[in-house]
């Protein structure tokens, strides 16, 4: 049993293990209504695709059931939806979480907000289960005894337990695989040396942080076996965003011929979006560069440049691992065959 | 005249800033003794290889002056010699400038003294001349109206004046050119976000501190002319060890068909190492990455991975910016040819 949950609905409240103030405290908060919950994904006290995505349902469960008029139900939803999906713009699975609830209807107003709540539960269910898949398919490209590199934090923080790439390094120890994984730390906001960090000294599993310009380095001089990162939306024709510097660790795999694997749900993938440069690309505070904490490591005054996703092209993935299996290219055939087969 | 100087002689010591208390605090620290500029070199009070290959010249500037009878002076000066370039290993001009004080000798310890302090002053002069020689060469490949990404320090602040790098900017500035310059924040040790930060808003240059995980995305969604960088050492067939990052940046920049320029002086060429594998990269303390001054950012106990150089293989550089003029490939010939027209 982990000593954590990135969150749990406690029948009146979604509590959130606030992940602004780890590793150095365990701090859980409480929201009470959509407008907390749409708040903490913003301010990223709860983070991870994934992990937004099952918070947000539960932001519409609150919604919901501080209405007591059954005619008012629609429009609050309709209310806290938009509010919820415009928290943060890249990740899919926020808005995709948020359409599975709105499609949910009820005879009156307590069987309404029954099965919101059902729907939610269902979601978060669903996401244990579906993360616990990604790990196991994985296994078929995570050697025993391998070196992988990883980016900012995929794990049971990034979702509502195990993870996605970080699940599946996961799995692989849960399996008497002996891995090193090396941490990319992931600035700005240090994902990876914070909250990726936390997690494998949790799980015992063998690792070393590095900062994220070290990348290149460590495959040029040593064998590195596969990059496996997550990701926050997948485009029709394979085109991914994830946290910056991603890019520029799947460049790097690239130039040496490491395989590089994004591991997702199915949810993050998104068919509506053709390609990575029609992925909206959030743009944050230049605190988060400029400050560690409190503490500034800048002069005053310094201009920033912080977009919080990049995108990695198609050409540059291996391959994806979802719950139902690995995905290879051609990706624009594969992936919207993949969807035609599911749905 | 700059707010700032990175070491200046003093007539008894030698003053450094100390660039660790950059940008919040302007503090400089006297060296009384080589010990003490060995040890400033080695925590970093001053860097920048050229910068800290003129303090150790003065370093043994110290080390003969506390000799009071000439027969002690040369195993004075052989011991003050091996600590000077101990101090850190992967830049060659630090070598380069103590080999330089070595072969100077006086008829008698005051003589002897005298032409330590005097080649010591020639090297200070020297280096503001190259430096400036450097920009002024660069200018050939910065056009007017450029945006320019810039890795680590390479400024006033790296060297006695001007810089490598970041004075090419600084006198493209100075002939009237409009840049804007990205500059890689450079973890562990932030030197883009505190130092150049610090240099271009003293300097009045348009900028903005990214992330180093985020240059791949800039190249891939705005227009960047180049990028320029400094090194600490260039081997006979052109790799270079630069920075920790620099490999990553080179990767996203030939993947994106953007010129990567090296600006250095010729003593940081080093014909004796025949390639970058031959180049020795040190691995400095696990706390530059896991805290930030006092504050940590990762959990007690996280292990670290911190080569503070990386190297960059020659085929990712367009060309050298050097005081004599631009050398382009193949290195492996030009290279070694314009050592053997300069010596």
């Amino acid at each position: 049993m982990l000593p954590f949950r990135s969150l749990a609905w406690t029948g009146h409240s979604l509590r959130l293990l606030d992940q602004r103030r780890l590793p150095h405290e365990t701090v859980y908060v409480e929201c009470r209504t959509a407008a907390e919950v749409a708040a903490a994904i913003a301010n990223m006290t709860v983070r991870g695709a994934p992990a937004i995505g099952v918070a947000a349902a539960y932001g519409l469960v609150l919604a919901a059931q501080a209405v007591t008029e059954f005619d008012a139900l629609p429009g609050v939803l309709q209310g806290a939806a938009a509010s919820l999906k415009a928290a943060r713009p890249t990740a899919v699975n926020l808005a995709w979480a948020v359409d599975r609830l709105l499609q949910v209807s009820g005879p009156d107003l307590a069987g309404w907000q029954s099965q919101l709540r059902a729907t939610a539960d269902r979601l978060y269910q669903e996401d244990v289960e579906v993360n616990y898949q990604i790990g196991c398919r994985a296994q078929a490209v995570i050697p025993d005894g391998a070196t992988v590199i990883h980016h900012c934090n995929t794990g049971a923080l990034a979702t509502v337990d195990y993870g996605t790439a970080l699940g599946a390094i996961r799995v692989a120890a849960e399996q008497g695989k002996t891995l090193m994984v090396y941490l990319d730390e992931t600035r700005p906001r240090l994902q990876g040396a914070s909250l990726s960090a936390y997690e494998l000294l949790a799980y015992g599993i063998p690792f070393r942080v590095m900062v994220d310009g070290a990348s290149g380095h460590l495959m040029r001089t040593q064998k590195v076996d596969l990059c496996l990162v997550g990701c926050d939306r997948v485009a029709a024709n394979g085109d991914v965003a994830n946290k910056i510097g991603t890019y520029n660790l799947a460049l790097a795999a690239k130039a040496h011929n490491v395989p590089f694997y994004v591991a997702c749900p199915l949810s993050s993938l998104d068919l509506s979006t053709p390609n990575g440069a029609a992925i909206p690309i959030e743009e944050r505070d230049s605190r988060e560069v400029t400050h560690i904490g409190d503490r500034p490591i800048a002069p005053p005054g310094t201009p920033v440049y912080n977009p919080a996703f990049d995108v990695t092209p198609a050409a540059y993935i291996t391959a994806f691992i979802t719950e139902k299996g690995l995905v290879y290219p051609p990706y624009e055939e594969t992936l919207p065959r993949l969807r035609e087969v599911l749905s």
